[in-house]
């Protein structure tokens, strides 16, 4: 293939005219194709429909403590359930407070409780005149939302395939005091699908930061969504990394099973050292007598243990494959060497991050949109929604068939064709 | 029966020694009983158990809006949810948003929001210098634990059997700006069992708040838990009261389903203002995707609708009103005409509340707790936990069975008739 900056402005022209035929035949179908959002389709939500009878009118309901789980009481969750996510977090029992059903709600809180109360006896953040949070790009939306939410200034820190860019990471978390957190979505990252290195890992356990309150929000949302049997990023447990360098109340993980069961009403959990997990409870038995414990029971006694969670992302895995498999066949295919962008192919998680020339995100997703194709918006992936390259696109192939995810895809192809060729052509 | 303050030193003594043998007696049966907490007893959860069968393995999980509840999306509720509590809180469907499992976080995290961003555009709380609540007395341990959490100064309001004392807050509400809100369980209150008169509520209606962003806290917990078939009280749906009286933003009102179905595994509701539900859902959409919208579903497949809630709770008033008559035929008979204590008898609810002569609550717990007998601590019903007249005591009689709840109700009137007794002889 040429690369388009190669081809003369008449080849150029050309080939715009035969690409807007294929564009117009392609509209003229009305499709409607979504590929904004990280949504299990509807086959992956069917592999848990089990959990619905595993708790009957005939069922104790009593968990290994001795408590009935259909009354008030345990504030932190029941045994079961904390076996069953820290074995999923990968560390100990007692580091690990179950919450309700989502993850983004822990962290939230997480956020707010600093902003009211600080973090074990600091400063309340809305008392200091500037806090400031690490964000590596491109990431993931929510995380944004809530730090923009509570005024908190974002900085871009960009991604690399081995994690975050660790110098510039240093440099501000060893040097700022307004420096209070850094998200992060270390395993099969969003959007990327990048797994932080061993090296990114340790480097992050040995900051030396200049708050007492900075804090890692690692947001381990993929922590066993693998694509693959034999083919799986590893990642070093942060928990254990940071009490190792001596950084044991550093780092905030958090989980859930939105991905595993069903996204909503699933459990999450937030996994921490002993002095933070004592910091949160106090809040935490202000804010509630207690979570959902009867889905606890359900997601325990319906998994059984952590062998069987494995088991079940096996079959979702067996979902998701060949749909990451059907875009990425289509990049390969339609762009390669084309030298009009570029794209991740992840071993696990949810996306597959597309950079574009630069200028052409925002109008490549218009483009597509024309056809009915619906993609996360440009920008999204940036904190404020600015991508400063306006490059970068999500893509999420989780929800549609592979049938109409080969479609979406090819539309998607066609729309960086365009718009790109028409970038060329303004610089010739 | 004579006054006790009317009886001679001697009769007194003769009493107390009388007493003390029962006592003694008693003890040595070394009884445990749990008089402190209002948890349904185990015979009201199993009256919910059907609720475990309603969505099988073969439900459609759709709700009535097509959306597939198992997955992501409706931010505030899905349509089944929303119509089965707004009848239970007697407002337009257009003015409730669901929740998650308690009612509790959701104040919580009202207040909280008000701290970090204010009310409908308001400074937020936490750039004040001072902001207090009224806190009618006695009244729900964990409201006053909230705001004392975010360090709002709590000012009690005496409560009458009409609700709170309402010169008092007319005159702080409409002159006083740093008044940001008032705690009222309006209907069979915690502890005592009132419900708001007309007249009170009309007041509330009418207030001309200094503060734009006063709210009143309206926690509706017990709107349908009535005792009786017969004798119910009623109380005026404060939303439309405002409203008419040109006020429409300024109530929340909280309820849920812990006292109906399973407490922590219920659902739970904010019913306010399309203004207010506007600012509400601004910061909902960061903090949630959504709330647990299966189990949502659960709960309205299984009622079907609120005439079937009301039939649920007929069930629960069976059980429960033996149980409030077994303490309240014990505190008549045994205390009626001695002058050292008074008791409400409410028609709804989960509490009776217990006024002893001054100075007495804490010991006479303490001496109930000698004899195994867990009452709610003396001062829990006050901000602070400082009960000024030591004399309010909390006694819940959901858990135990009504032969339990006998005995404890003896072991109790005997405890305050030996403080009683002391306190007397003491001042003699």
């Amino acid at each position: 293939m040429t690369a388009y900056k190669d081809l003369s402005v008449e080849e150029l022209q050309s080939l715009k005219k035969e690409l807007e035929a294929q564009f117009a035949e392609i509209k003229a179908k009305n499709l409607k194709l979504d590929m904004s959002r990280g949504k299990p389709s509807k086959a992956q939500l069917d592999l848990s429909m089990g959990m619905m009878d595993v708790l009957s009118s005939e069922a104790d309901l009593t968990c290994e403590e001795g408590v009935d789980c259909r009354n008030y009481g345990v504030l932190d969750g029941i045994n079961e359930a904390k076996q069953l996510l820290s074995d999923m977090s990968e560390v100990p029992k007692e580091n690990i407070v179950i919450f309700g059903n989502s993850s983004l709600n822990v962290m939230y809180d997480t956020i707010s409780r600093s902003m009211t109360h600080g973090v074990m006896g600091s400063t309340p953040w809305c008392k200091l005149d500037k806090v400031k949070f690490l964000c590596p790009v491109p990431g993931y939306d929510r995380h944004f939302a809530i730090t923009e939410h509570f005024g908190i200034e974002m900085i871009n820190i960009p991604m690399t395939p081995e994690g975050p860019n660790m110098d510039m990471v240093e440099a501000l978390v060893n040097n700022d005091e307004t420096v209070k957190g850094i998200w992060c979505v270390p395993k099969y990252s969003n959007p990327q699908g990048y797994t932080y290195s061993d090296q990114t890992v340790r480097r992050f356990a040995r900051l030396k930061p200049a708050a007492k309150d900075f804090r890692i929000y690692w947001d381990n949302a993929y922590t066993i969504h693998h694509l693959h049997d034999d083919n799986q990023d590893y990642l070093i447990e942060i928990l254990m990394a940071c009490k190792q360098e001596g950084n044991p109340d550093m780092v905030y993980k958090f989980c859930s099973t939105s991905k595993i069961s069903f996204p909503g009403s699933g459990i999450a959990a937030i996994a921490a050292s002993t002095a933070n997990l004592a910091d949160i409870r106090k809040q935490m038995t202000i804010q509630t007598i207690g979570h959902d414990k009867v889905n606890q029971l359900r997601h325990a006694r319906y998994f059984k243990d952590i062998h069987g969670v494995v088991e079940h992302m096996r079959k979702h895995a067996d979902i998701l494959r060949p749909k990451f498999e059907a875009v990425i066949d289509v990049l390969n295919k339609e762009l390669s060497g084309l030298e009009i962008g570029s794209w991740t192919q992840p071993r696990g998680g949810y996306f597959i991050s597309f950079d574009s020339l630069e200028g052409c995100a925002k109008a490549i997703v218009a483009k597509a949109k024309e056809a009915g194709v619906i993609m996360t918006p440009a920008g999204a992936t940036f904190p404020y929604g600015k991508d400063p390259k306006d490059s970068n696109i999500r893509i999420a192939p989780s929800f549609p068939t592979p049938e109409e995810l080969s479609m979406a895809a090819n539309i998607f192809v066609l729309s960086v064709k365009l718009v790109s060729i028409d970038k060329i052509l303004g610089e010739k």
